[in-house]
């Protein structure tokens, strides 16, 4: 997938914008700047060159219904990150359906009303949408894109390429409960607990950081490939050698213990409310502390450093002191998780 | 497909911006205004909030490749397209890729290079994408979502609630080869001359009439369920009733012989390069000169006329003299045309 997306799109799209490294693209149009405050000057002389950004995300996740979340509630979350991970405020969304014939109308309205509650939640407007039918055994029920506008207020340029040595590296909550739910209804397994995605929307946590001038370097979702491609990704990205240290990364014992039976990592499982944050180093105590005001941050916890400008490396210190390589995921460990 | 749009989305997304029944959703955030030489005002005073549009359309049209286009171009020129009949110009696209485990590479190939081809011809730019796999059996090779975001620089609003009574009824060029083009691929067909698909933007064409300050009232592009289908849906939002004369709207012969060996009629066969305009009678003769000197509607011509605020009604005056009720094609004639 991975090399898919780097070869084919970025060699036939080549542009100044596009970038498939990063969660969204931003594009500037001449829009005055907000003033101290906040507030959008609507006449006067600080007129700069304001920034949107664009994302989009086709969902195909099975089953459409699991445990916290459905494919709607998620076409929702997901997009509105990526908004957020560029620093930029989710403002629009538009919703394009294929529906296999055959799907029951009582499914399909109960995914639309899960979209309608989770775009009200995050404070974003469906604003148009298309929907397709494809004759039965050619679709799959549902799938949805969506693709999000978001406006960039805060004066920082939130990219891989700005990460430094020196940077504190930050996860938002405890990983892999994504993953671990859907796997668990798809597999049928029962655990102690029952367990439900992370799904849910970020961007009010990161927003809170951007207003308070905390200087993020990079943001990144931790969704397919989870913590460990995030991570990987923004080295190369970066050229830069990080050190994580394994103690700090929050996972809950019912993950721990699932991954453990399915013979998964759960820094390589997928999550669809977690996020990864490069900070410099003096704002990182400050950022911590924001993020844990948040129910969805609320575990957020310092994870590891930026060590140097390097080759590309993330290392990995165990419980036993003892220092591995994190690699990427081979291949994907769970196909059709978003 | 009609109601399902109406009914399932409009319930479940209402809001002051979404509307279901337009190609595509405008919303403003506050930008300088061009100036009378179209220039943008980076500084100084002119500033008025601007508005920009954007638009969804899925495409899984079968079979992926067909004379006069592919998945591909199309669905940069129908993205384009709907973004036109709002009067805005269009700047950047998204792409989303659905694709079916299986879907040889050069396939994949073939069909990103004719989006970037389409898209330079059409002066946008693809700035963020997304691609998706899914296991054979539960997809049909490729499918594209495409959102487009375009500038609305001139202060016009075109809507459907905008026509009024005396307004002249202009086609953009000669209907019904797309659908009979994608039919005739599907069914084997041989006619005496092949018959290609008209997909192609039409953005340049309408920029055109709004440039010279035509008074254009609304636009639509005659996709899914043709002339028709635009016609009724128009009349039943503006309340209007309006007289077509079936002897002015263009036809090739080929397309009028295919449809009737197949029993279909053109004025409900889909068009991708084609739309319907609604213009201040005055400025008609002006529309039709300045839409001619363009090659995707060099065979524009005036078919009708809005003669009424009335319940909402199309009539047809044929070749004979006699007229009938244009109904909207019941059903839809042809499944995943676009």
């Amino acid at each position: 997938m991975h090399q898919l997306l780097e070869n084919v799109f970025s060699r036939a799209f080549a542009n100044p914008i596009l970038d498939t490294r990063h969660d969204s693209a931003q594009f500037t149009v001449p829009i005055p700047a907000p003033d101290a405050g906040g507030n959008l000057i609507n006449a006067g002389a600080r007129l700069v060159p304001t920034r949107l950004a664009m994302t989009t995300d086709s969902y195909v996740v099975r089953p459409i219904f699991f445990p916290g979340g459905d494919i709607g509630s998620m076409a929702v979350h997901g997009t509105v990150n990526d908004l957020a991970m560029s620093g930029a405020r989710p403002l629009y969304l538009s919703c394009g359906f294929i529906i296999e014939e055959g799907l029951p109308m009582e499914t399909l309205w109960r995914v639309v009303c899960s979209m309608r509650d989770a775009a009200q939640k995050c404070a974003v407007q469906i604003i148009t949408g298309d929907t397709k039918v494809v004759d039965k055994g050619k679709g799959d029920g549902l799938f949805i894109n969506t693709t999000g506008i978001g406006i960039i207020e805060y004066d920082q340029t939130i990219l891989p390429q700005n990460v430094l040595p020196g940077d504190a590296v930050l996860v938002s909550g405890d990983l892999g409960r994504h993953g671990m739910a859907i796997m668990a209804v798809r597999e049928g397994l029962q655990f102690e607990s029952s367990i439900e995605s992370d799904s849910a929307s970020v961007a009010d946590a990161v927003l809170d950081l951007l207003r308070a001038g905390v200087e993020v370097h990079c943001l990144r979702d931790l969704t397919r490939g989870g913590l460990a491609s995030a991570l990987n990704e923004i080295a190369e990205a970066a050229g830069v050698r990080m050190a994580i240290d394994e103690t700090q990364v929050p996972v809950r014992e019912e993950i721990h213990a699932a991954c453990e039976m399915l013979g998964l990592d759960p820094l390589h499982v997928a999550n669809e409310g977690r996020f990864v944050a490069f900070v410099a180093d003096k704002d990182s105590a400050r950022a911590l502390a924001l993020l844990r005001r948040h129910a969805i941050s609320a575990n957020a916890a310092t994870i590891g450093r930026v060590v140097e400008k390097s080759a590309p490396l993330v290392t990995l210190k165990s419980a036993i002191g003892a220092t591995r390589i994190l690699d990427m995921p081979s291949g994907e460990q769970l196909p059709r998780i978003c």
